[in-house]
């Protein structure tokens, strides 16, 4: 089925939609005039007009097309409003409403899977909280705005079993200044699954980088062979929860899902170049510098400081992640000591200290980033020192724009003055992170993905058998 | 020495004050004048006058007794300043001024500790940002105030070879509401070191868990003798950092220590009941819950939660992090399901699901916090969800209040909404987390340490050879 009436409609019509605030189908009805630049279509047999629209007693009275369906009315009623869309000539539908599968209405479900089949109808859900799609305008997440930020456009397509993770994830990508492509809850999963999602993603062009929170599959086999091809040539980061005994069992209770064992899984991520994380934050870690930066051509790790027990704390980091701290080329060096204090420590870490300035960060970066021996680039700012203003944000940014071969990552923490800046610099497209640890960890993240992908073409190990 | 003249003085001269709003001698005054209660002389052979404050010539000139120095004037006159408070019977001082040993200047640092200790001085620093006391008002953090947060009044002391480390960890603690009774950079330890500081704090009354940046020790043996006996009354918890070759390297440009075989430290550590944090975040999520927080009396740990996916990732970090999960006893469940609705998952994650609001929280908490199998409580709050308000940091703070005998930590995350609600838990002394790894990390840390307390008294085999 093509996903293209979901992600892409020009016309929507919202079943459900409601003038009461404390409705969904009011709060859906809000989203959808704020975001979505098509023709809106609300249908609800009580009202005549809705927020100035003309209202529909069924979506057979709609005059138009319509291409997406957005159904938020009680769980009994859906599969007959599923048949009305099916005889309108709607292709896709994003159903809200919860009160199937998840608690043990299966054969509701099963009826609602026959109509949608029936007709044709991808669709997302039941039980979800469906689309937000920085591109179309689609934007189906009902949680109050003031609530919950959305993210700006980007790169990072995400989709999860479980609608809570989803809105958390993108009120907090919304608010570090991530950029977002897609964002897809998609519940039971009655006809669309991760597996549609991701073949969807493959081909989508504003999607650069694929995340992914999972609780169990149904379609494991075609799961990594899908992933397998989509990993070549773009990034999967994957959270696979349930990963011990008691958590498979707090699964079950959740979304039902098998959750299968965890073995297995990673296993089959590592064949099919699937990144794990093991935590929504490391999972953004990843997918903002994969969709930002471009790939290392080693492990070598250039680390500029000011602060030393940064550097040092640093260096433990990237040592412990599996990369390696570069050998600073001696004649660039040499160099560099023409244009800073003699109390510089010109070796890896290079130590500007405490006193430097936003220019002593653009010589040592200069630096850094024209030395053959480094692959990719750690920069520490301690924004709490007198000397270090705001102008840094815009060396950065020349240096990130200027050297677009090598990743470049920054490490910033503290009050509001720091996370001003950090945002600044997240905004500008650079990862910034809160600890060493985020950031040493995701570019290893990306310098084993680019392994990967330059690995010699061979069976793994386990499959020749 | 006895070190209240550093932590308690009734009066402070500053040496090298100035009127220069770009001079560290006029930030320190600043910050005096704004923190400090009692007497401030300032010290500049210039003025007479400085911020409505009398100024003198030389330290003998002031009319009054000096209990502490507080020292920014360039190194090689150093000694000689030392020299005239010893004379006026100046008792502590902390030297600002760096280029000592630090810059190779090893035989100026011997003069000035031969003076400090012929006069009985006790002196913090040369090379370092000194001390800060939220008690007694001492404040010698010279970092410009609009970009470094101080901490609120609170239990944890925190103590760092590393100036710079410290900057960026006071701020993010004032930044996050934890907090701090004293702070301290005692850079090159002249005559004051970890162990005499540690010493310290084992005494002092406001300080509760005692936190430490090493990067080495000149006295290992002592640090070990004292560290064990600290830490069957008070936590300490410690990062050493260069744990890898090349951070040790990296600590021989820096603070010039030898680092020592991380081996030997980890197993100190270990002896004398030293608890490990491998990053400064973690060291402050370990501490303000010791500051806060009983002591668990077991490792059965009980989840509740608005979100299923977030209850399945915290049920994998809580056996990740070798905690058990509660079994919830059966009959304060069954009179859960008198006051909640049916489709709540009655088992443990405690998932009251995404409608839940503050009173459903309420009935919860009470019920985990009464159960007999349950010895800690992780409640995860989702604030992006319509039905959780504001109000439940009341129940929260109330449930705290009311059951001071099990400790209980949050989690929750996302954008401005519920960093907000983050920071006012926080402020009520309710450690908050950002990530569930953290909650379940830091939970494992105050159980091991009970564990610890709690271990019969015997000779660790390593020492009996």
């Amino acid at each position: 089925m093509n996903l293209d009436a979901i992600f892409k409609p020009k016309s929507v019509a919202l079943i459900g939609a409601s003038p009461e605030p404390n409705k969904i189908g009011h709060a859906l009805l809000r989203g959808l005039l704020k975001s979505f630049p098509g023709k809106i279509y609300p249908i609800n047999p009580k009202y005549k007009e809705l927020m100035t629209l003309d209202c529909y007693k069924n979506i057979s009275d709609v005059p138009g097309k319509v291409d997406l369906a957005v159904v938020a009315v009680p769980a009994p009623i859906v599969p007959d409003i599923m048949q009305d869309c099916g005889k309108k000539g709607v292709k896709g539908s994003i159903i809200i409403s919860g009160g199937f599968k998840e608690v043990g209405n299966v054969e509701l479900e099963n009826k609602l899977k026959k109509v949608a089949n029936r007709y044709k109808i991808a669709v997302i859900g039941p039980n979800c909280l469906g689309v937000l799609d920085n591109y179309s305008g689609v934007d189906t997440i009902f949680n109050p705005s003031y609530k919950m930020h959305r993210p700006r456009k980007g790169g990072i397509s995400f989709m999860t079993q479980s609608g809570a993770v989803g809105a958390v994830v993108m009120d907090w990508a919304g608010y570090r200044g991530f950029g977002v492509s897609k964002f897809v809850s998609y519940g039971n999963a009655l006809n669309i699954d991760e597996v549609d999602l991701l073949e969807y993603f493959e081909k989508d062009s504003t999607t650069k980088v694929i995340c992914s929170y999972m609780e169990g599959t149904r379609r494991g086999k075609e799961l990594i062979r899908v992933a397998k091809r989509v990993s070549k040539h773009k990034p999967i980061i994957a959270i696979k929860s349930g990963r011990t005994e008691h958590g498979a069992k707090a699964i079950a209770s959740h979304t039902g899902s098998l959750a299968g064992s965890i073995k297995v899984w990673d296993s089959a991520f590592k064949q099919s170049g699937v990144i794990k994380a093991k935590r929504v934050d490391s999972m953004f870690d990843y997918a903002r510098l994969f969709a930002e930066q471009p790939l290392p051509r080693g492990d070598r790790v250039a680390i500029v400081t000011n602060g030393g027990g940064f550097g040092v704390m640093a260096t433990d980091a990237v040592i412990y992640y599996g990369l390696r701290m570069a050998e600073l080329d001696k004649k660039m060096l040499t160099k560099m000591k023409k244009k800073m204090p003699t109390y510089t420590v010109f070796r890896n870490p290079f130590d500007l200290v405490g006193d430097a300035d936003a220019e002593r960060y653009r010589h040592a970066l200069e630096g850094v980033m024209n030395d053959e021996n480094v692959d990719s680039v750690i920069c520490i700012l301690l924004m709490q020192t007198a000397d270090l203003g705001s102008e840094v944000v815009e060396v950065i940014s020349e240096i990130n724009d200027k050297y677009d071969h090598k990743p470049l990552v920054i490490c910033s923490t503290g009050g509001e003055y720091a996370q001003l800046h950090k945002r600044l610099l997240e905004e500008m497209g650079i990862p910034t992170y809160d600890t060493l640890a985020d950031a040493a960890r995701s570019l290893a993240a990306l310098t084993h993905y680019e392994e990967f992908l330059n690995a010699p073409v061979s069976i793994p190990h386990e499959l020749k058998k």
